[in-house]
Parts: structure tokens; C-alpha cells; sequence
């Protein structure tokens, strides 16, 4: 946790920190090695969330069609390529309980460096898997943000890695921020992008990249309401965080930084939230529709649509999926067979 | 059912009635509507599946990720456009118990003209849903072949509706042949095709066109052991069906036709068949790996790989995905909550 003379620091720099120019300099850096995800439409969809009833369509970038399954790719290969291989002789850590782990493991891969990724002792074995899979080494801790940040330090510490946070960096921002490029090559005429908001490093990059190559588009997050902390804070202008998210979106448990704060203050049009009871049935509709795996927390925008939350006046709404690693085992919908 | 007379007049001349040429022109004219799928691979599944250590690379062809949820929007479309409009007047019908029925209503509705679709009674409420969705008109009938033939023949007879069969069609085998055009533009080193065989359109499809543009390429069809009538006809030469099909992947319990069958002797290069256990395996591998959603059918040709059926030697091996339609509340692996 930041504390607030620090947060006030880093607030009132920020927003200069990530620009349109870092943005593209991370796709230059990163388009050969991540997948250019596909953009997917769905009649049904379209119906569905009432976008058809007023002539407009929605488009979904399939981020979750990454290799690891996840937008994170992005972030943590510029982050890792920024670096000069001396700065890299110790590797790279990170704490994560979810999809930044496995691709800061697999983007370390790539680079040739050793990755080790802080875990609480309770994240899926799934999850852990993943991030042996491409090679990195997963250390347990307690499930605290405070035990994580602990041993990823004393990890920096010991070993000289370099540690790459989950959404508050710089060169993860821009990195995530190359979606928007990409969505724009493969549909110029996108007017609004719709995102889900955890830590805001998705939001943050996008927003930056979408306001300087089209100051009118309009870039709206979303969050479930039980991990409200970005709505809260961008309407107060206040950061103020979410010590006890209660949600089942669990990629969107973090609260934004100071620096993701201040960019999504400046650059994102709107926070909106929706209702917990939402989630499955976007999620589910998802599925069935586009044909394709989407998480929970990828499904938070579409929720929003569902609900109608969203007075849209745009023509051609993007919706980017997050990602799609779900424990087969455990959908929302099932219970597991033994 | 066709008669041994029949079969034997088709058969002869069937290997003449779909040429490149006709696929070409397919691709002409379906190409606007239909999508052009995305082609994905996985570090995971290359290794899983053997690929990797012998030098060699997977690509999976979504045809899973067509609107409709699988290829047989191809075929569908291609029949309906290739007619002119006063012989749609009276609109089109066909049997079917899965996709080939929402592909026909849905390439009818873009035509404009009406689609009926012959469906067995216990076909699924989903399936029959997603005829609906799309404008077709369900007729329920008893759940024989011969019942549905019936009903089919009797709604010609009424109305002057033009029939689409699911497979025996050489307007059809034309339209499934698309996939190989589009994928040799998007993967133009693919050296080896891999797809699962029922009714046989999409296999004599896309080896017809694969032999006149890449001659050197192989083409394998997969069968579940419990519905291997390809495997045996192909085999021994002389054609068989399989009266009581056993397996999970009811997208192939279809037999093939005298057409299908000239087609498949003529230009595909092997047919194999795999065991019922490893399909549900298969299937789950490739939801995680590749994040989308795969029907049971259309996982059988990962399966071979999986049970190392096949000795490949070829470097880039493309296997299609055909379909990604499947009832979330009854997954394989899974029981409903209820």
C-alpha cells in the first residue's frame, strides 16, 4: 500500500509519465511476439444487449485468445524488453495471483531470463501450473498483499531480480496500452471501448493510447460493485481503495495506484459498476455466443450492457475481453462430478 | 438411405462433380458473409502433443468462431447463393439434429427467404433455439433417419421448397472446401490437414481443394472407433455405412454417401480412427490451451495426436476445428447444479 503524502507525489507526475509515444514504442517493441487477437461479433449480442435496437454494433478483441490466455502478455514483455540484458542478469519477480505471473513467466521465457512469482499458498494449482509451464519458479506465501509484497521484496533483495508490479509501472501501462493500436488497425471506425477495472493498468494504457489518436473516442471501465474502489475514487477524485473486495471477479479484486489514478483521471471518460448477480449471466452468454472462454472478469463490461447501465450514443463499441483461464472444474454454472 | 444401384451411378461420376474451380468460385461468392476464422496455436499443445519434439508446429483452424459456431455456415451459404432467386421462392429446407440446421436458417435469412428445419424430437432445446434465432422454422419429427427423410421429402413436395442436404451436395462440398483457400492465405506453409469425418463434405471439400493447389499436401481424416464407416469404406474400397453409430461426437455419426465417399478415396490421404476415451481429454486440452469452446466432434482429430495415431512427417500441421456449439449445463466432464 502506498501511503498518501507518497500517493499525492505520485499523483500530480503521473499523468505525464505514460504517453501515446510510449504506447507505440511498446508495440514496435512487443508486436512480434504477442498474437494479434481477433475481433469477434455476435448477432445474438448484439440483439441482447439492445446495442442492434439503436443501430449500433459491439465488437469484442479477444484478449483471452492470448497464448497465456490474457491481455498481461502485453504488459509484462514490454516491461521485461525495456530492460538491457545487464539489468536482466538476475531475472525478473513478481506477485501475482492470477494471470501477470504466468505472463511475466512466459514473456521471461522469451527473453531468456529467470522469472520467480510470489503466490498466496491458496491460489489455484491451475494457476501455478500455468506459471511453471512457461518456465517460472513459483514461491508460497501467505494470501496477504502484505506477506506478497514481503517476500517479492526480500526475493529483489537477495537475488537482485528485477520486480515487475501487475499494473503499476510505467512500461506495463504502455504495454497494455497496445491493444488500443491494434483494435484501431483491425476496426478504424471504433468510437468507444468498454474495459473492466482492477488495478487500472488496462484502463490506464488504453485511455492514454485512444485519447491521442482519437481524442473523441470514449473509454468507459467498469467494476463489480463489491470492488468499487475505481468508481469511487474517479467520481470523488479522491483515491481511495477497497480493503475487503467482495466479488467473484477475482481480476479485479487490486485497487488502483496512484499513478493508475491519475491516468484514469485524466484520460478515461467514465466508471461505471455493476451488480454482482450480472456476472454469470454475461459470462455465460459470452460463451455461448462467441464460441470462446472468458473469465469472470472479462465478462464485467458486458454485465454493464446487460443492466443497461450504459446510455451509449456511439456506433461501434468495443469490448475488450480480458482474459480466459477458468478452472473447468469449478464453473459458475456446475459442480464438478466426483 | 440410397440404394446399392444408386450409389454405385454416383460414385462414378461424383470424383468429376467438385472441382477447385468450384471451391474458387465458392470462395467468391460466400466470402462477405462468412467469417474469416482465426488461426491459433499453443506452446502447451505443441508440446502435449508431440509436435514439438520432433521440430513440427500445430495450427488449430477456428471454425469454431464462425457467427454460427461452426464451418457448416460454409456449405450452407454456397447452396442457398449458387440458386437463383425464383427458385427460393418457396424457400429451403433440410433435416438436421445439430449445426447444419442453424446454418441453413441463418445463410437463408440472408438471403432473405424462409428456412424450415426437420429436427428429431429429442434434439436439444439449445440447438432447436438456435434455428430460431436465426428466422428457420423447427419441424419436430420422430428420431429416425427415415422419419426425418420423410418429413423432408413431404415439405418439398407441399411447397416447392428447395432441399440442402447436410453433405450430399456438391454445392456444400464446395462451400466446407472455402476453409482450405482461406487457410493456405493465412498459413502459407501448412503441409498437412487434419479434420474429423461424418456425412464426409467437409473432407471431400477441402481435399479437392488442397490436392489442385498443394498436391503434395496431406489430408487425414479421424473417425470415433464406434462411427468408423470412412475408416472401413476407405479401406477396403467398397462403401458401408454404420447403422447404429456409438459414440459422444454426434456431429459424426453421419455415414457417408456414394458422392462423399468417390471424393474421399480420391483425394484424401489416410483414415484413421481413434478411441471414445480419449475424446473427452482431448476436447478439455483444447478449451484450456486455446481458450474456445469445442464440441466433442470437433476435438476427435486432436485426439489421434493425443493416442500418437499418426506418424506425421510434415512440419506444419493444420487441424480444423469445426464447431464450438455445446450445452454448458451437460459438459463431459461436469454435472448440473440442479
Amino acid at each position: 500500500m502506498q501511503s498518501s503524502d507518497t500517493a499525492v507525489a505520485a499523483a500530480a507526475t503521473a499523468a505525464a509519465e505514460v504517453s501515446a509515444a510510449d504506447v507505440r514504442a511498446a508495440y514496435q517493441r512487443i508486436r512480434a511476439a504477442i498474437r494479434r487477437t481477433p475481433v469477434l461479433e455476435s448477432t445474438q449480442i448484439n440483439v441482447e444487449s439492445g446495442a442492434a435496437a439503436r443501430g449500433a454494433r459491439l465488437y469484442f478483441k479477444c484478449e483471452n485468445l492470448q497464448e497465456i490466455g490474457a491481455f498481461k502478455a502485453r504488459g509484462a514483455a514490454n516491461a521485461i524488453w525495456t530492460l538491457a540484458p545487464e539489468a536482466l542478469r538476475a531475472g525478473v519477480v513478481t506477485h501475482s495471483s492470477g494471470n501477470h505471473g504466468t505472463a511475466v513467466a512466459w514473456a521471461a521465457r522469451q527473453r531468456g531470463v529467470s522469472a520467480r512469482v510470489v503466490m498466496p499458498r491458496n491460489s489455484s494449482a491451475a494457476k501455478q501450473a500455468a506459471v511453471r509451464r512457461y518456465g517460472g519458479e513459483v514461491l508460497l506465501c501467505e494470501s496477504t498483499l502484505a506477506a506478497r509484497e514481503a517476500m517479492a521484496a526480500e526475493v529483489v533483495a537477495t537475488t537482485g531480480a528485477v520486480f515487475i508490479h501487475p499494473y503499476d509501472d510505467a512500461r506495463v501501462i504502455a504495454g497494455q496500452g497496445t491493444i488500443m493500436l491494434e483494435l484501431l488497425e483491425q476496426l478504424p471506425e471504433v468510437d468507444c471501448v468498454l474495459l473492466p477495472v482492477g488495478g487500472g493498468g488496462l484502463a490506464s494504457g488504453v485511455a492514454v493510447a485512444a485519447k491521442a489518436l482519437r481524442p473523441q473516442m470514449h473509454v468507459i471501465g467498469v467494476e463489480p460493485a463489491g470492488a468499487d474502489d475505481a468508481n469511487r475514487s474517479f467520481h470523488s477524485g479522491v483515491l481511495s481503495g477497497v480493503s475487503h473486495p467482495q466479488t467473484m471477479a477475482d481480476g479485479l479484486r487490486a485497487s488502483l495506484s496512484a499513478r493508475t489514478f491519475a491516468l484514469i483521471r485524466r484520460y478515461v471518460d467514465d466508471v461505471v459498476t455493476v451488480q454482482e448477480e450480472t456476472l454469470v449471466p454475461a459470462m455465460r452468454s459470452l460463451w455461448i455466443n462467441l464460441h470462446v472462454l472468458v473469465e469472470v472478469s472479462s465478462a464485467v463490461p458486458y454485465a454493464a450492457l446487460l443492466e443497461r447501465r450504459l446510455q451509449l450514443r456511439q456506433a461501434h463499441v468495443a469490448v475488450i475481453l480480458t482474459g480466459g483461464n477458468v478452472d473447468l472444474d469449478a464453473l459458475p454454472w456446475a459442480q464438478p462430478q466426483r
